[in-house]
């Protein structure tokens, strides 16, 4: 059994990673660390975990978790993570950070969208967790940079078309709603009940800190700079993530074209879904599931491409992938623990 | 017109007051307050009110609000209010204070589930705010102590009931629902949209801090001491409240009896609205007025009367109710202003 | 007075109709019609009506509806509205339209999208109602097509913008969102609670039928055929609209010039608010209101604009734009009824 | 492996029966049948199962689908099971029928609160699906009455306390709230996302089908007939349940007597989550889950005892007690493929 620590877990995306690993069969919760509830049952914390584990909240003592562990998950705040995920690499200790830290190649993009890097050896190292692009560089990583939740809605339908130069890199446009669990579990008027409920607004219009980690992946692939049109919005939900992209075909490509790209691409991935022909995902077809449902629509007429993806954030798009990667990492089927409901 | 301040304007119950009063015929919002938003315009806070009123939030000096006012709503903390109140008395000011201060007529109940009382001597002179039961005292009196909004749903129903003799007082028991807005705009991890989104829960069971404060009332009605049973919940909605009250029939009261005294009672009352035989009211049906819904159900076999009201929690449970008591205090019809939707 | 009728009262859109008569100080509710529910009194339908309004449905009987009107609202379903406008013309009463029959210059745009229209010469005369862009010609009106809910979140930021040739008219994308009160009050499967709730979804890609209407008008505007692409979403939430644009700006445009423009435009109009720079609409702050929020942003570096607009469908997007055409033809303040929260 | 086939499985207990079956380690889906969607996969009803699993539905031929299953979960309206369910039973077919149609001992309840019952011999076989109440019957059980929601939630809590004549049994309310997937899948004004959402009702009030089962039950356990008072409610969520109960101690009957009763009979039991003193249910712990939480509260000065108990309508109160049942039935843990989140 895998031994798995958690850092950080009082968050949604903690809370997510207990239910994940107590469904799976070859690994095992075996230790949770928490800051401010050092000492409490997560039970008492979310209280549906009355009955189905027991542990206890630990304080942040490296060396000490190493020793119960064989990987851990970091769900700590950027910044922080790259405090401890050094250590516990020293100790040997696989790391899955679900923080910024570890998802930039550059990084002077990283510390233009958040801070100055101060674990720039690691970051070196890390490798990009979208477990459907990256599999075979996760297999040998020690450190996983976690992918953000819209990125991974935008990324996977979005590398293979501009890599395979199918549609005009200069014109994406990416219209995202999340789910207000996206926002994390600590109270701020933004995510009050009634500012949100039977509500919906825009947010960080085109300066959403994913837009430079959806830039630089999407320009390594296209193997050029591509810049897109990132508006991310709020949805009142508790979790689910849609994005709907418009670009535009490159000449004579056709929606046969990208039916068989998306195929050859993704055939043999599960977690991937390619919706039949003018279908297009719900949220409620994804939620508690690690799926991203894909589906897109051609118009002949302008030559314009829409595509839209659903996932759930908490699962596809944060704790979801991250078992889904730590399975890569162990060289365990990719689904083991997220193929039921 | 009347000139009205609204003191402490930045909560949910101040925006309605706003909305209220722009609303009204014969008033005028002429002075509002904040501690935390002083000298800023009440649009920035809620945007609603863009091109509807452009009025600053001014800090809370007495004699300059008194200057500018000729009614003053106090939607300030419990203990904050009484601190104000008498300083607006002092100032020829009518107040209608919307906290638990001024709502007791015996100061060891409020003091056993509040706090030490500071203003004892104005206490005495102040009117419960129950319009449809204390209008005659409202009309004459100078601060009035506006209930609060699980009293407002149960009292409605229940005051009548009791005078009349038509239940058995020592079984009464309140099962009351309300939506998010009654526990105020500070954000917590109560009012997170994830903790309370899809769920539903009961909360200070029998120790809620409006059950002496119903007791109260009832007892002082039934000329006997009243105890109840009262458990409120949380719903998952922005507004709107709903008690079911269940309670025994002495013998050989019907329902006929019960439909009478109603009848006697509220026929005149714009703002109860008695509801046909075996009709119960709805959420949807009250949000957005100031009415109380009544609807019963006698179950003959069991000598059992079930009784459910329903009132928008933000209205009838605070700001409208307030404005009705301005209404009745400046001699106006009880309705004006609040009898469109 | 202005007696009014509204004839198919008993959808959501007849509902909010009577709620902004009856709170108009120059017009009354004098005939409500429903084929289901003749014989019935509203409040048995909408019970918040109760103690507000006490008219019964009528059936729909043009002649003696004429005799009781000096206006009609037709909330009927497209076709069945072309059948009985031309006959209360005839009678000399006014009719504002909420249909699409009416909407449409060109008839074939019409007949491709809905069916075959029946009352070509009447829709000759008919003025489209999207009153801050039509207001001269309704003045004149006798008969009004009123605009859909997303074309007007969608042309009221948009006509400007195309005839003062500041954008490139050939890359207009709209991303819009509406809350499920836009798909009626007849049960079905989409509307459905559980199949809604905690969901989203797009739906009619590209092949909306609000899209020809967009275009026929961007197109008279423009003076060239614009095409757009557009695709609708359904939000979890009772009533509100939201609409996410992308274009281009030509050359040597600058977030100055859009600026200068909107103010140019709309600085005078009542029911658009231009927000100010980098901040945008949420719904929360429309809902109830017959407001059109508009923000946007320009990416200095892609020379892309962003503009984001949110309405309450129900209200400027239907009834509310409905009230505010009636106010222009009777030669009212436009703002009369709706400037009240 | 139990080859499962679940009948009528397009509607929402359907759905969670085929999520439930294909977590659990000792089952499979072996046939699946609706008459409305015969030949259709299931994945075209709810693409949620889309690479999860590919069955169709068949037609309900009862040999049929007896040759490819050892047990059938019966997902029909009632009246139709009970064509059904003798068929499947003289096929050797174990049979857990979800609908009404073999809840009952006494076939007069049935008939008064349903239809005439056609299938009187086999409702003597049947026991009643309670599981922790039941389980020695059940073991050897050919056929199961699933309980209702309302009933497991309710009477989970008070089949001990009258079986142990803890409480004044004349005086017994259960005030439920119950999410909309109760009410079925089926379109209606009722389940009309608008006419749900940010509401809340009463309905069925003391007339509620779920009535004679509950006093039926407690009844038998009691060895007194009981009534009850029991009045439902419907909340504003997709899926869950929580019930409020209002008694009376008997004399001399204290907290710690309640809590040493409720100890001795669910100790054991891993679905019943006694909660710490003073702590209460809440929806979202038990959602997804196949739990049922019970807090109480005792009021000394009055006597009175309130017991909150939570579950998920669609699981405990559904699906999860069937599969429950299927397990005790089939000599394995009665948790299998439950004890997940």
């Amino acid at each position: 059994m895998i031994k798995v620590g958690i850092v950080g877990v009082t968050g949604y995306t903690g809370a997510e990673l207990i239910k994940l690993i107590i469904n799976h069969p070859e690994a095992e919760v075996s230790a949770i660390t928490s800051k401010t509830y050092q000492g409490q049952p997560i039970s008492s914390i979310f209280p549906i975990f009355n009955n189905i584990i027991d542990k206890k909240c630990q304080g942040l003592d490296v060396d000490n978790i190493s020793e119960q562990t064989d990987i851990v998950f970091l769900c700590l705040p950027h910044k922080i993570s790259m405090e401890y995920a050094p250590q516990f690499i020293k100790n040997n200790i696989k790391v899955i950070d679900l923080s910024a830290d570890y998802r930039f190649d550059n990084v002077n993009s990283y510390e233009k969208a958040y801070q100055k890097h101060s674990s720039k050896e690691l970051l070196k190292q890390s490798i990009y967790g979208l477990s459907e692009i990256y599999e075979l560089q996760i297999k040998n990583a020690n450190i996983i940079g976690n992918p953000g939740c819209y990125p991974t809605s935008f990324l996977l339908p979005m590398i293979p078309l501009v890599k395979e130069k199918l549609i005009d890199s200069q014109f994406i446009i990416s219209d995202s709603k999340s789910g207000v669990s996206g926002a994390g579990r600590a109270p701020s008027l933004a995510t009050h009940f009634c500012e949100t409920n039977e509500s919906f607004r825009p947010y960080s219009v085109t300066n959403h800190r994913h837009t430079p980690e959806m830039e630089e992946k999407l320009s390594e692939h296209a193997k050029e700079s591509i810049k897109i049109t990132f508006v991310p919005h709020l949805l009142p939900i508790t979790r689910g993530m849609m994005t709907t992209i418009y670009t535009n075909l490159r000449t004579n490509v056709t929606r046969t074209h990208i039916e068989e790209m998306f195929h050859n691409y993704y055939k043999e991935k599960y977690f991937i879904r390619l919706l039949p022909k003018e279908a297009f995902p719900d949220i409620l077809s994804v939620k508690g599931t690690n799926f991203c449902d894909i589906g897109f629509h051609v118009d002949n007429e302008s030559g314009r491409l829409i595509i839209v993806s659903a996932i759930d954030n908490l699962l596809k798009g944060a704790a979801g992938q991250a078992v889904q990667n730590m399975n890569i990492i162990f060289d365990l089927k990719e689904y083991l623990g997220l193929n039921k409901l």
